[in-house]
Order: C-alpha cells, then sequence, then structure tokens
C-alpha cells in the first residue's frame, strides 16, 4: 500500500487492522501492532474507534464485505457461464495470493476461526458476508429448484475459503488453481444431469 | 474430556492446546491459558515440552494428524462409492460440530490461517497433513488421468475446510450437510463425463 503514509490515520488504521487480520486473524491482531503498523498517532485509535478492537475489526471487515461482494458480482456476471466464472475467480484469487505474498489469507475467514461465543457483532458481518456471497452465486447455478442452487453455492464459497486454507499451508496459488478447474469441470461436464442430482 | 482430570499432565497439556488451536487458531493460543485450562501443574509445561509453544502446537497438531489420517481412510474406503464417503463424512462432520458446542474448528485449519513465514516446522504439519489427506481421497475419484484425481480431491479438502468455516459463522452444522449433499451430487451425476472433462 504506498499511499498508506499519506492516506489519514482512520484510513492508515483500517488498512493495517486488515492486513493483519488477513495475516493471525483475530485473535492475533493485537490494538498495539495495528497501531504500530499504521505509523498513526497512537491517540487517533481511540479517537476514531471509542470502542476499541470490536470497533476496528468490525469497520475493517465490513469494508472488506462490500468489496468482495462487488467483485464477486463482477465475476458472475449473468452474461459469463457458470465454469468460466469459476475459473477467472480462482486463477485471480490464485495470482492475488501470490503477489500479496502468499502469507495472507481472506480477512473474513481467518476471523471466522477465531469467533468466541461474545463476539456477535463480528459473527454477524461473517455470516452475512457468507450469506451474500451465496446469493451471488446461487442464481448462476443451473439447478432447477433453489435449495439445490444455494447447496451448490455453499460448496462454491466452502472451496474458496478452503483454498485459502491449503494455499497458506503450501505458500503457493497453485491450490486456487486446482480448485477452479476442478468446479469448472464438474459445473460444465454434467449441465442437465446435475440439477436432477442436486434435488 | 470427561477424563481429563485423571490423565497424565502431559496428555492434559496436549487436550487443552488442541481445544484452544480449534477454538482461536495458533495466535490466540497462550501458554498460560493451555496451562490453566488443563488444570496440569505450570512446572510441567517446560518439563514435557522444553521447546515451549512451538513444541507444544506441533505434537497436538501431529497427534490431529494422525488421527485425522485414519478416519480419512475409513471414509474412503475402496468398497465404498466415492458419492456415499462424501455423504458419511460431511454429514458425520457436521453431527461431531454441533455436538462440540458448534464453536471449535479443524485444529489443522486454524493453525495455517496463522501461520507467519517463519513457523516452518508447524507449516510443515500443516502442508504434509493436507497432502496425506489428498493422498487418500484422490484414488477413490473416478478420473482416468492422475492430475484430475488430485485436482478433485484437493476440491474436496478445500470444501471440508471451508465448510469449518462457514459453520464457525453460522454456528450450525448445515454447512458441512449442504457441501456434502452437493458434492455428492456432482460425483454421482456425472461419472463418465466428469472424468473427460478433468482431463
Amino acid at each position: 500500500m504506498p499511499n498508506r503514509k499519506r492516506a489519514p490515520a482512520r484510513v492508515r488504521l483500517l488498512d493495517a487492522a486488515e492486513d493483519m487480520l488477513r495475516e493471525v486473524g483475530m485473535a492475533g491482531t493485537g490494538i498495539k501492532d495495528v497501531v504500530a503498523r499504521s505509523g498513526a498517532p497512537i491517540g487517533s485509535l481511540y479517537h476514531y474507534f471509542p470502542d476499541g478492537k470490536t470497533q476496528l475489526v468490525c469497520e475493517a471487515l465490513q469494508i472488506q464485505a462490500d468489496k468482495s461482494g462487488e467483485l464477486l458480482k463482477r465475476f458472475f456476471d449473468p452474461t459469463t457461464s457458470l465454469a468460466t466464472a469459476l475459473r477467472s475467480l480462482f486463477n485471480t484469487a490464485a495470482d492475488g495470493f501470490e503477489r500479496a505474498g502468499a502469507n495472507k489469507g481472506c480477512a473474513i475467514g481467518a476471523v471466522t476461526l477465531d469467533l468466541m461465543p461474545g463476539d456477535t457483532a463480528v459473527r454477524s458481518i461473517c455470516r452475512s458476508t457468507f450469506d451474500q456471497w451465496v446469493e451471488i452465486i446461487a442464481p448462476r447455478v443451473p439447478c432447477s429448484d433453489q435449495r439445490s442452487r444455494r447447496s451448490f453455492a455453499v460448496t462454491i464459497v466452502a472451496a474458496l475459503e478452503g483454498a485459502f486454507v491449503l494455499a497458506r499451508a503450501a505458500h503457493s496459488g497453485d491450490p486456487f488453481r486446482q480448485v477452479g478447474k476442478a468446479l469448472a469441470a464438474m459445473v460444465s461436464s454434467a449441465p442437465r444431469s446435475a440439477p436432477r442430482a442436486l434435488e
């Protein structure tokens, strides 16, 4: 983020929080580390985020949720076949993962795996983000009934989140490419029988 | 774990570490919290794990890796169809997830999303565990070439890890059930065309 030093303190804090959430999840993201990484003055944290870490995490996640939703809508455009959309999405994710150093996951997924029972505000953002992704993908699934379209869309979202896990372990974007290829092959090889079998 | 209090301190420390890794990953697992949760004397930690947290995490993960490999071998038995194996695996995971309070992920996946560049020993266990799972599943995939069998197996492993993420967000085992159903439908609906398309 070359412009981070010139950005307002609020934006720098949110950018630094996002980076850390991607790298070590919510449990590993300490307020002091976020401030140090952002280069913002220490006093600015509670000025902009009076509710502290929870507010910072919620706002950083909501920005990611909005961005990712817009991005998914572009991939799963009604004029693009599902197989093409899947290949593009997973190949793009692979390239982005490697460009970012192959050590940053999905902030929403990483935070989700740290959720404690009291994290209701954060959980609500994670849950509604995944639901939103499913809602975007489901109409593109060539199944005749809504439940099957949802199951298939949930599987695509799960495979995407899981690909981040495998890619982090392998320190390579290849798991994204393998998953995108297999999912695309599955949907393009069985366009007629899949809907029936999925009902 | 009803027998924890009667188990030797070493086992109690490993059990407590596993619990915490499932709940909050590696970054959120503090040595003091593990000792407190285990009920073991504080001195026992460095007695049994002289290399501290890294050793404790590695040993706890290796136990999980061994157990999960054995479990997967039972699900993906050569006498069982892949569709049946997938439904059984994901339904069993859903039930186990809910029985455990719907707030525990996969220890290997949760730790993977916290990996820092210096965590070489831990990364090696995570990576080899996922590779082992892929090796167990790939021979059961009805594709004619090895690369496609691997891509499909990587997709199943990714979908399993991702289902833990979605289930944590939803506080329900349903994402596992939906993913298992969709994957089983995909493999059983296209037993002939899938192999060709996946090549």
